[in-house]
């Protein structure tokens, strides 16, 4: 009870008559914040003697034994199935996870940062949405020592901890797998904004078209939001602009499932005329009429390795800390849309 | 910065010399908590001049700006609709919300109502898990006068804000439609825990046969988990069993799936032969071959009523409010798998 108040960055910004905010972002060296103002909030903290990591100190007793969650959409299997495999390894460690969604939603992304903070989380495990292109949000979660991990939609730029799977190596495996059946105008639905998972699965493409003899054909690039409509719209946009295509390997599976349908409805047999393949192994591709071709992310596995590099992250020092990156490899699951029995492609 | 420390639970368990959790449970009247400690619980209480609404009357104060929602599980579509419902109008007001999954568990149920109030959310909007038959944990929230709304999966036994849909009357125009239809024994699944859902729903389904004078007969009522292997199981079931039916109305979408894919291996076919209908509009039943006959849950309006009622509950007076029930009309949302183009049912 005899404990000496601790000085908070309120005390800062109240002696020199700015906003806690600038006082945050003047001692995170943001670029926005002037360098006198850095000097000043530097010295001010010094002379009050302000510790910056007291609330990441607070966090790391372990009092709250909450993990905050920011994925995209909840909704989507494959980001519940990792919030599983998280939980699979907090819940043996007594720890809970709460959930915000961002939506692709940048400034949404930025304020649950803050919102999960509040919540007294003691760390953060998340993915980034499409249209993040400024991480200043995630290094302010590093600077304060609070343990960070990034599973799938990573960004290079900040250091942490970070599982992914090959995106390259599934998108390789899945045109090898098109090719082998006979496909060999095989189009690719990919998303404009080149986030990791988008340009490695791209990459994939291209690599296993080249080494198996096929020319590269940027008009069968086609870039949507790869949404259900995206993928028929999609198809409609090949078939008006006559675009021979012989098969589909889109990076998503709402995006194929669209496609599907819009073939169906156009009277393009599928597997025999055009061969599909998704991504993500979503349980409808399952029960499609003909089944999905996809390919499978091991979410689960990939949760129970975020869980396990935040848990190992929580117990270290973070200034000796080096962030490691987990790269699990992913399953090709062939299914009917994308299984020819004939070798040869049927001349249309 | 002169105010008086209020006294906590803590203060009263140190004086007693009993843990907090057993302060709480005596202010709260818990049934386990002998009388003899009640008293005293309540006596040190009004000695050290404990206010047990200081934790909701901080909450209150809207500093948090924080809904905490729970759910059984977020990546079904209906309960991820109505958090991006009740999204809808907390982001107008500048709330945000956070989601933790109970995943039927009843004992995680109970802790991760604790777990949300530890992360200071200003009140909880939830639907509640298929096995929770105690609700203790809810009206420890209501005493605190902490706001709480109940949706879709509700509980009379503590009086909240309730939003669900019509069960009864969803049921009740899918049974009409497959009479409508030719279909004459409907065999229904439901779920062996009677919630309210399941109840109002099964209560539906026989008062639409009486009503059109088919008789019920009780070895139509399949009880399962209805979850996709649950509706396989189910058919399998029937058949050996030699059952006589000519169409399903299933209580979960996920077991009518799991329905026809029995159904197509044993090569009888939907519609023809069995009319299927599910409940929940979840996005597959509308990729199938053939698409699903199911009832839309209004989840977006059900999630926007439910945040309505939540911001009138945390501006009124806990001591006057009357809780609310509102009741929402689902659609039935007519497809292939129940609509056949003859009237009378084909003799088998």
């Amino acid at each position: 009870m005899n404990k000496r108040k601790k000085a908070t960055i309120h005390d800062i910004a109240s002696k020199l008559g700015i906003t806690a905010s600038t006082v945050s972002r003047a001692l995170n060296n943001h670029p926005r914040i002037s360098d006198a103002t850095k000097k000043l909030v530097n010295k001010t903290a010094k002379d009050i003697n302000y510790q910056p990591n007291n609330i990441a100190a607070a966090l790391r007793n372990g009092r709250s034994r909450l993990i905050g969650i920011i994925v995209p959409t909840a909704n989507r299997n494959f980001f519940s199935s990792v919030v599983r495999g998280i939980e699979e390894i907090a819940n043996q460690l007594n720890y809970k996870v709460i959930i915000s969604q961002s939506y692709e939603n940048f400034e949404q992304e930025v304020q649950i940062v803050d919102t999960l903070l509040s919540a007294r989380v003691d760390g953060i495990i998340m993915s980034i949405g499409k249209n993040t292109e400024d991480f200043e949000h995630l290094e302010r979660i590093v600077e304060k020592s609070i343990p960070l991990v990034l599973f799938d939609r990573i960004t290079d730029d900040v250091e942490v901890n970070q599982v992914v799977i090959d995106d390259y190596l599934g998108a390789y495996k899945t045109v090898e797998h098109l090719i082998e059946n006979g496909y060999k105008k095989i189009a690719h639905f990919t998303n404009p904004r080149k986030i990791n998972i988008y340009s490695e699965r791209l990459r994939g493409y291209t690599d296993a078209l080249r080494d198996n003899g096929i020319p590269f054909d940027k008009n069968l690039v086609i870039e949507s939001n790869m949404q259900l409509e995206d993928g028929q719209k999609s198809v409609l946009k090949m078939l008006d602009e006559r675009l021979e295509f012989d098969a589909i390997f889109s990076s998503s599976d709402y995006a194929a499932m669209g496609a599907l349908q819009m073939l169906k409805e156009k009277e393009i047999s599928v597997p025999e005329e055009v061969g599909l393949a998704g991504f993500g192994n979503e349980p409808f591709t399952s029960f499609t009429t003909p089944s999905l071709t996809t390919v499978d992310q091991v979410s689960i596995p990939m949760g129970n390795v975020a869980a396990e590099l935040f848990f190992e992250l929580l117990k270290a020092d973070p200034k000796k800390y080096v962030p490691q990156k987990t790269v699990l490899k992913p399953d090709l699951i062939i299914r009917e849309s994308s299984t020819r029995k004939v070798s040869q492609p049927i001349e249309k």
